[in-house]
Order: C-alpha cells, then structure tokens, then sequence
C-alpha cells in the first residue's frame, strides 16, 4: 500500500501546483469545490457517491449530472459513474417518485405530498438491504435543489452516512431585483456594470448567464427582475422582450423566473395612447394585450415589479386613484397567465410635508383587503431606506389581508458601497425576528413573510441585487455572502445568521478552523459596527448627498427636506435625534401597542433606536451612565476600533487562503478602517458644534478640520 | 519503466481533469501555458529549464522568476530549481554582465552594447563545458523581454536547443492609449468598462492591474495612457496624481511608463487662470510647476498625450497659435525631466469647408521642424478615422524633420465594434509596408515610424486600447490578437501578420494542427472580409450616425458635412465615390509624386482605393470586366461569403479547445455573419436607388426593404 499512497501524494500536489497557477478571482463564489484533504473524508464521500443513479430526462437533471460530475472532480478528485435506472449496487440514487415508483417504500408519502413542487428530501436508507442515499420531490427542480443541499454537506465536512432532511422553501417567491438599466448602468451598483449585455442579447448567451443562474439556484432563489424600478417602458417593447426571453430560456431549467419592471406610463410612452390612468378602458386593453404579447415571448415569465408615485415615477396618483387601483390594473392584465405583481410600497410624496417614515403607512393601510390576489406589496424592512440600521417598517403587520413580501438590499448603497465588509444577514435577521406583536407575542415579521400569520397563499422576500460584471460578482468578496445569505432566508427566515455564514466561509475559501472562526468573528461582529461608525444610537440618514457616499450631516437647504441630514438628525443646541412620539410625528402611533409603549417610554425604548424616536438632550444620561453626547463619541469610536479589530484578526490569516483573494480583503478592510474613521471624524466635529463639549477620553482627536471634511468633494463615486 | 508511465498517465488525467474543472473564460491571454502533451518535448524543455540562475535584486527580477515558475508549472508541470549566483550545473542562466561578467566570453561585446536598454540576446552555448542557455541584456527589463521570447518558443513548441536570438526594439515608444473616462466608461470601448478603478485608487491595487502590466510586458509595450484624448483635466490635480502614481509603481517593474491626456485648457480650469494661451507667461509657468508636480507624484512619467482643436477640444487655435506652440509649451515643462509630448495630428475644422482627408497635412507640413525635440506628432494610419480600409496618411513621409509616431486603432469602432472577427494586423500590415516613396523606393511608412529613416531617436507607435472589464479583457476572443498583434508591431514594425497570428493561436488556445491552420485561415481573411461586407473599393464612413454601429450610408443633412455619410460617398445618378484628383478635392496631391501618378491613373489606381480617391459612373468598367454596380454587389455578397465561411470552418473546430471558448466564438461569429448581411442589404438597396440597376446573379436579394433598414434604430449602443 506504500507505493500507492506515495503516487497519491505526487498527485495531489500536481493537482494543488496546479490549482494555485491560476490564482482565485472569487468568480466560482461558494461553488469553489476545493479539493478535501483528509484521507478519511475523502474515502467516506466516495464510498456513498461512487455510483449514481440519476435519470436523464430534462435540461435540469443534466445540469444535476454535471454539477455532481464537477463537484467530485473538484473535492475528490473522481468521476462518478451514471446510470439512468439502474440501481443494483448504486449508492446515490437522484429522482421523483415518477422515477422511482419503490420510492414510496422507503419515503413517507404523505411527506412527500408536504413538499410542494420546490421541497426535497435526502434520506440514507436501504435498497434490497443495500445503503443508499435518496434525494427526491416532486420536480426536478426540487433535485436540484436536493443536490445542491447535499453537495453544501460535503462542503463543509459533514457525514452524509445517516441523513434524514427534509427542506420545503417557507416562501414562494424569491427574488433578486436587479436595479439594473438598458444602457448597462446599475443604479447604486458598486460591483461594475450590468451583466446583462442587452446589446449582444438575444444573439449571444454569455456563459455568466448560466453562471448566475447556477448560483441562484444552488440558495433557493426562484426568481429575478432584470431591470430598475426606475423603469424604462422600451423593456416591454418587442426587441426587449426576445432579449429578456433568451434570458428566460437560460434560467428557465434552473427554475428561475424573469419578472420586468412595469413603468406605469408606458401606455402613453410606448403604447401611443393619452392616458395611463388605470381606470381608463384603453388602458386595461392595452395592458391585457400587452401582459399576452410578453407571454408569447416568455411562457413562464412571472410579472411585473413597479415603483409609482414615488422619486419621480409615474404612477396611479397621476389619475387621482390609488396605489390598489394601479397594482390591480396589472394584476388583471398578468392574471390570466399566472402572473403576480409586486408592488412596492416605497411611495412618499414630494409635496407631503409630513414625516417620510410616516407615509408609506398612510397610504397602504387604508387599502388592505383591496389588492387582486396575484398582487404583493413589496415593504422596505424600515420606513426610511436601507440605513445601516432602522426599526421595523410598520406596515408590517398592519395589512393583515395583504400578503407583504419583504424588501431588502443586497447592495449597500447606505453601508460602505464597494468595499465594507458588512454581513448584512445580522440586518436581515434583526427584523425578520422582530416580533411586532400584530397577533399576540411571537408574531414575528418572519410569519408575516412567509404568509403563515394570516394563511396567505402567496408570499416572498426581495433582495436588491449587489451583483455587477466585476470579476467576482460584487465587488467585495464578502458580498458575496450577502447575496448567499439572502437566498438562506428567502428559503427560511428563521434560519440563524451564524450558521449561515459558517457555511459559507467554508464553501467559499477553507475548512480550516482558525480561517473559519475569525472570518466568523469578523462577520458577526460588522453590522455592529457599521452601525457604530455611521449612525450609532438610532440616527439614520446622515450620508453625503446624493451619492451617499461617505458622511454628510452638514447637508441641508434641499429642494426636498426629507433628503437632507438636518431633517433627519434634528441635532440643535437643545440635542439631537427625530422626536417620532406624540409630541413630535407621532410615527410611533402607526406600531402595535405594544411596540409602542416600548418605544416611547425612555426606559424600555432599546438605545439602538433612540434616536430614531426621540429628541433627546446632550446630557440626557445613558444606561452606561454617560451623557448622550459621550455615548455618541464612544459608539463612532467603538465602530472605528472594530474595524481596527477586523483588520488584525484578517491579518492572521495570510497563507490560510489563496494569495489573491487574501489581499483583495485586506486592502478593502484597509479602506474600510479609513473611511470608518472619516464616518466618525466627521460625524462628531460636525456634532460637537451643538455639544460644544470636547471628546471624552477615550476618543480619538480628528486629524483635519470640520471644514476640511466638508469640502472634500469625491468625483465620480460609483453607483448613481 | 512500466510504471512510472502509468503513473505519469494518471497523473496528467488528473491534472486535465482539474484543468476542465473550470471554464476558460479568456482571462489568460496569451499567457496560457498548457500543458505539453508530448512527453518528448517535455522531456526536452525540462533538461533546459531544470534548474535556473537568476540574481533576485529587483521586482522585476522577481517577476522573471514568478513568471518561470507559474509558466514551467503549467506547461511542464515542473518547479524549476532557482539559484541567485550559482552557475554550476545550472543550464539556463538568466542575468546582465553586471551580474555574470564571465558573460563577455559568451556573449559578442559589441553585440550586447548595441542592444540598447531593452534589446536582448537569447543564445545556446556552453560553461565549463556544459551547455547551457543564457538569456541577457543590459537592463532586467531587457531580461523579463527575453524571458517572455524564450517562454514563447516553448508555448509554441520550438525547438530551445540552439538558439541564437538578438532581438531590439525597433520604436522606442510602444504605447496603449486607453479612450477612458474617469466615470469609467470607456470612449469607443466595447469590452465593458474602464479596467481603471479611480474611485478606489491609490487605495486598492487589482490583481488585475498586475496582470495588465503582466501582458503588456509579454509583447514589448512600455507604456500607457491612462486617460481619454477627449481629456478631463481634473487627472492632473493632486487627488487623481495620486491614483495614478499608483498604477505608475504597480507597472514601473514591468518598463511601463504611465502617460496622461492633458487637456490644453486645464490652466483654466484647475489653474484659475484666465487664459491657456501658450504664448503667454503664466501659462507657461503654470505647466512648468504642474510638470514639476507631476513628476513628484510619479518620477518615471513618461508625458502627455494631446488631442487639441478637433471635435470640440480646445487648443492653441483658440488662441491663434500654432499646433507647434501648443505642443512645445508642454514639451518644455516635461523636457527637464525627460517627459515627452504626443501631439496628435487629427485635427480638423468645424469651420473649413475643405476636405478633412487634407486638413491634417494642410496644418501640421507648414510647421515641420518647428517642434522642440521631445515632441512627437501621432499621426492616424489613415487621413480620415480608422476607416475598415484607407490609404496611407499622407503626412507619412511629408514631415522630414518631425518623428511621426503611428496611431492604431486597435478598439473596431469602424469594423464590427465589439463582435466581428477582424484580424487588424492585416490592416497594420499594409501601412507599415505601404512605399510612400518619400526617399525613393523602399521608403516604408515603417521605416518612418522606427525613425530610420530620417534618423530620429525618438520614434513611436500608439495603440488605442480595446481592454476593459470584460471577463477575457477585450469582449471578443479575438480582439486579443489584435492587443497582441499591436505590441508585436510596435517591437518590429516589420514583423509578418502571419507569422504573429500563429504564434498566438498556439499560445492562446491549442497546438493542433488543425486548430491552427483553420484559424490562421479565418484570421487572415478577416480583414478582406470586413472590407467587403462594409466599405468595398475605397467607399468609407458610410456607418450609422454618432455610435458608428452598422450601416448609415443614408445619413445625410447633420450639422457637419464631413459627419454624414453622403459626403463621402458621393452616390448619385451620375456614379459614386470621391473625387480627390485634381478635378476634385485634390487631396492625392498632398502625397509623393509616384503614389500621386499610381493612383490618379485609373488604369493603376488599386481598385481597393478606388472610390477613395475617383468618382465613377455606375458603368465603369472594372478589371474583371464587370460593371462598377456589378463589381461592388459583388464585394458586399462576397464579404457575407467570407463571414460564413468563417463560421462554417470554426465549427469543424468543436471540441478541439475548451467549450466556453468555443461557443463565445461561434456565437459572436454568428452575430458577425447576421451583421454581414446587414451591411450588404442596407448598402446596397441604398446605392441601387441611384444605380437603378437589378442586383447581379449570384447577390443574395435582400429579405427586408431599405426603408426596414433605415427605421432600424438600436437603442443603447455600447462604446459612446
């Protein structure tokens, strides 16, 4: 056995010499398949993946195939052998019950009922009393996403010798919203252009096509809107649609549906007619005729995403009718053919002086119950726009006869752009298990998405795409963990942040366990801290204008106060912070009683959301102890110091992983401390004009000037 | 032996098996580095290359050695064994004489004093009796240039046992010009955006900036402009200094020097001054301190280049000065530190009614002579814009005094943008070889742009540049032959197309047999093809209005003559084509007497100029004894011809490289061919309006009417 093992060795490091020759550019994202070092594993894996059976009778069970033959090429270094139905002496067997028919043997059938069309379930069991492992539901696509799920398994090192998982998708649409225009520009994208090349489309399908869809499936994500919200109406023309249907094509065995932004004027725009307004009878006819001219190009497309009445978008309010009349005008037209709207209740007016956070609360409320039943209204996790952090939008569970998909971003317009490294699944889970007491305790935002709070048939969760043409998707290569993260909670919300990441740590660089616990204490740690360097203690939009990049709490004196810092900070002489309770906008009154009385009452209302909702005295004393404005400073310090922190704990990591991704990560958390520090400096020069008291100890002094940060004036910042 | 074979036999399976683990997405280049499949050649190129000497005393001596490990790991799986000073036993040395001084004995005195800075000597000889390869030059830069030659004779399968190479550059300036914004679009770019990210330099250094410096360094290119001749001056203020002088280090190693546009206004509009007169006093002083500035940020600047007074640019004429003042009020702020100033010659007026083919010459002979000595004109190949064929530029030869550097394009604005499969070096080719018989015969525009023949030491060659963010840098597989070609022309103006485009094909994708000659085959009849399909006999700028994508030979009546295509051609009743005879523009008399004579005789005009320089009635009688309608339906049917012939001969090629290569190519060669037809229908049911004749037997009669092809309007066209 000696000479064996000798050859295994050289070959081993043949293939490593060869694996480094090439460095890694992060474009396989957490499909990197890494060769699996120890002996035993590798042995173990073998012996129950050797021999497959995997019928061939869709584009979705040969991409099954070919996934499997590259993911044991790439961790064992072996090509399993496929047979179509045989299973004498198989060990994996890949199929329905259509397939298989024994399968109801050796599966529950009323589990196999539970799963839907999208539910797996990988079981080992036995076959004429020989070992095997089954994955099966009731479509391929299932397979696939049963594949996927045991491929993550030998992944990150876990036995697969005595399996019984069962995983149905708690939401049915899941979906990245890709603010992507026409001419390739990506609105707030800080990861490079579009990679959808429209100009080369429907004639060329770039391999990053199948690419994307690969990933997506491999997290459960069912579905994509191609284009901005703020809508060009040439999408729907002809030209377009064989365009976005080529796309469809591509994605289509991946079991991902293309959506299209509806602008709300096309009838006018590229329909000839005079008028949008939803009432208008030409209109429905030209939307019915239109909802049919894009089934034609695309059978399975899944409708419309709209952004109206808001930002400068048309929408029903241009005819004096409602958000629910204009969402219903295309829900009719899409019904017919199974499609669903997605309506975004990101609506707050220009001319409405009231609180923005308010707004969009007034003007969904008074409509639920009048949406058609294809018609989801897409909410914001907070009531103002992606902050680094924000309460709760109260619109959930306030529509308890709407189904409410939820919204998040991906991209991190107000959380670093490019280059911070920001786990964003800690943002995402801090509301999904917010528990807005809409029925009682436990009502948690998570039952309100996934449609279980008030047995909503349909249901879903929007992740505004961070993904570009830069060579590793997004930009930053911990991106990519949010996008991962993203389609782990569309699937289930109630999955837990750390283990989302504990497995992508190890899918996407090393099982080492120094590597995949510091990578983890970074991660967990980097909502906390953004949060600290930006906008500790409840302030929120407080960002450079425009560009939202860096800081900016000096903008002010805006055509539009609710785009302004002041407006939003309210800091004076007297203090600072956004009295939202009664003696202010009272945005507090449109949360559950409960949440309420928490939020209102200084005591129990949590620090991170006091500023939120109070207007508050310099001196006013924390729980710490401290004066506002010393908790303030030692909060931008704190964010600063875990940047710091992050920095070091990166460093121990050299040689862990591959060169190039190694450095890429350290030069960005090197930019990431810098900038932490320019958030903080600023910030607190800026503050102190109102404290007028010096920096406690403890805080670092600024290097320059108020006035320096305030001229400075960055070109060309990526992503408008 | 048995098993050993086996072994190896394993071994490389597996090693294969690794190698199609991941696609090959183009990133590479040229640079590939296969492995060998023979394992005599293996065998071969392993006793020369098994153990190496090479001083490690530079970063450029580093990347030698980086640059032979990753190339011997790929191509022959071994890791050479590397000593600074050791010599014995070793059998490829690599060094100056300052390293080896013993280096005398082998190596001709003279022979190595001649090779200048960069030139090298590649030579098999013996030391102590042993053979081994020795590879110098008087510079480690001179080293990495013929470490990258010795690496090619390998990727190429030559023999290494013999070798006697001198190779010197022949120009001294080989330079990319990239058309880049600082928004990171790309003017005319059709491979995604600007490879420069200014918003995160000096900050971040991408892996991919190295691996540009990397490539350019494989074909002798030594510098680059960094910025759009079409120039924003705020690259010269401090804050984008300072991101430039990043990339300047990133690429100092490789002998690039870094180049800026400046913008003749920039006194002005970063100075605060009221005037960028060049004759004035603080003009002046300004660019001497602005020099000076630069220099401090980046000591190994190489210059400025300048596109002054055309297409909306301001220069010296605003002022009434002269080309000559412009040029040398910055060629005497950069003289003091060695910097020179590339001052283009393509300049043409608003205002002059004259033909623009003579507007360059008009303006720049009166002023030869009249430039300081570290300014070179850039002159076009062509006296219009990269034109899919022109005649040569008559300034070539026209300017005695004055080196001429030469301006390729090597971005296809004119010829397919970012899809067609045009082998350029074809069209570099017949410049370069062009006798402009302004000595007598055998006055080559090469020998103009190496300087001999005028005996210039400065001399140069620019490339505008067709890199950008996509995944295989240039869009099209192909456009890296072009970016490969141009360096290797730049080195050796007088190299062969042939000889370069097979180099490459071997290098890039496979050394079989059949995959070389078919795409030799396709490559050199590229050009022809685009000629033919777009502009045949000399016809030019007959393409769409403003993006210049497809045919426009209808765009008539914009604000500029010379922007329409009407004004070219000519077409009407009575013939086509435009007069530059004396009973026209004259423009054929700004050339030497003998190409005057060759080409105002219609009997021994190239028909390929024909419509260039004569307009001729639609009955003129053509060499082949057709009709000039006939003769020219039949170029455009034929270049269609060509285009699926080159299809029809890459599809035989299935299987014999990677597939993601594959199918990009064959996609994009699809498009070519629908793109083909195109040009063809639109052009000639558009000249047929005037020739009022049917289309000839054996020409495809068009699908869709002239009025179709006229509507057509592609939104959104990359590259503006």
């Amino acid at each position: 056995m000696k000479r064996p093992s000798f050859f295994l060795f050289v070959l081993v490091s043949f293939c490593l010499l060869y694996d480094t020759l090439y460095g890694k550019d992060g474009y396989n994202l957490w499909l990197q398949y890494a060769k699996i070092e120890s002996p035993e594993l590798v042995d173990a894996y073998r012996k129950n993946t050797h021999k497959i059976t995997l019928p061939q009778n869709s584009s979705t069970t040969n991409i099954i195939k070919n996934e499997l033959t590259k993911a044991f090429k790439g961790m064992l270094l072996t090509s399993p052998e496929f047979s179509e139905k045989n299973i004498e002496n198989h060990n994996l067997v890949i199929g329905t019950r259509d397939n298989f028919p024994w399968l109801i043997e050796l599966v529950d059938k009323k589990q196999l009922d539970s799963l839907g069309q999208e539910g797996f379930i990988i079981k080992s069991t036995f076959f004429k009393d020989q070992p095997i492992t089954v994955i099966t539901g009731n479509s391929d696509l299932a397979l696939l996403y049963g594949t996927f799920e045991f491929l993550k398994l030998i992944q990150t090192h876990k036995s697969i010798s005595d399996l019984n998982i069962t995983s149905i998708p708690k939401t049915k649409i899941r979906v990245l919203n890709h603010w992507d225009n026409l001419d390739r520009s990506v609105e707030r994208g800080y990861a490079g252009s579009s990679i959808w090349n429209w100009h080369l489309l429907p004639d060329h399908i770039d391999q990053q096509y199948l690419d994307y869809a690969r990933a997506n499936a491999s997290i459960g994500i069912n579905g994509t809107v191609l284009t901005n919200v703020n809508a060009n109406a040439l999408v729907l023309t002809p030209s377009y649609l064989k365009k976005a249907a080529a796309l469809a094509e591509v994605f289509r065995p991946y079991g991902i549906k293309v959506y299209l932004t509806a602008r709300f004027s096309a009838p006018i725009e590229i329909g000839n007619l005079k008028t949008a307004d939803p009432l208008d009878k030409n209109v429905q006819k030209w939307w019915k005729e239109k909802a049919e001219e894009i089934y034609s190009y695309i059978p399975n497309f899944g409708g419309f995403l709209v952004k109206a009445d808001s930002e400068g978008q048309p929408g029903p309010h241009n005819y004096g009718r409602t958000q629910a009349d204009g969402a219903n005008l295309l829900a009719q037209a899409l019904k017919p053919f199974g499609g669903i709207v997605m309506w975004r209740a990101f609506v707050y007016s220009e001319d409405t002086p009231d609180d923005r956070a308010k707004q969009a609360y007034n003007e969904f409320k008074p409509l639920d119950g009048k949406f058609d039943n294809n018609v989801l209204v897409q909410v914001k996790n907070g009531p103002i726009d992606f902050q680094p952090r924000e309460p709760v939008h109260p619109l959930f569970g306030a529509m308890p006869q709407t189904p409410l998909m939820m919204e998040f971003q991906i991209t991190q317009e107000y959380l670093g752009q490019g280059t911070h490294l920001v786990y964003l699944s800690k943002l995402y889970e801090e509301i999904l298990s917010t528990d807005i007491n809409a029925k009682g305790p436990g009502s948690t935002v998570a039952k309100i998405i996934d449609g279980s709070l008030e047995n909503h048939p349909l249901s879903g969760m929007a992740g505004v795409s961070n993904i570009g043409t830069a060579r590793n998707w997004t930009g930053n290569h911990f991106g990519q963990a949010n996008w991962y993260a993203f389609g782990k909670l569309a699937w289930n919300p109630y999955e837990k942040s750390e283990k989302i990441a504990k497995d992508w740590i190890e899918m996407t660089f090393s099982s080492d366990p120094q590597f995949i616990n510091t990578s983890l204490d970074i991660m967990m740690e980097s909502h906390e801290a953004v949060v600290n360097y930006m906008t500790p203690l409840g302030l929120h939009h407080i960002m450079d204008w425009n560009h939202h990049y860096g800081p900016g709490p000096w903008v002010t004196d805006k055509h539009r106060d609710d785009w302004t810092s002041t407006y939003y900070h309210q800091a004076g002489a007297d203090g600072i912070g956004f009295d939202r309770t009664s003696s202010g906008s009272n945005a507090l009154s449109q949360y559950s009683s409960t949440i309420q009385n928490q939020f209102t009452n200084l005591k129990t209302c949590p620090e991170k959301y006091l500023l939120w909702f109070h207007h508050l005295p310099w001196s006013y004393q924390m729980q710490s102890g401290k004066t506002l404005w010393e908790e303030l400073a030692f909060r931008y310090q704190k964010g600063v110091d875990q940047t710091t922190q992050a920095l070091q704990q990166w460093s121990t990591l050299e040689g862990k992983i591959d060169d190039e991704r190694y450095k890429h990560i350290l030069s960005f958390l090197k930019i990431q401390e810098k900038e932490a520090k320019w958030w903080k400096n600023a910030c607190l020069l800026y503050f102190q004009q109102f404290s007028k008291s010096p920096l406690p100890q403890g805080v670092d002094d600024p290097k320059k000037t108020l006035e320096d940060y305030k001229k400075y004036n960055p070109q060309f910042v990526p992503g408008i």
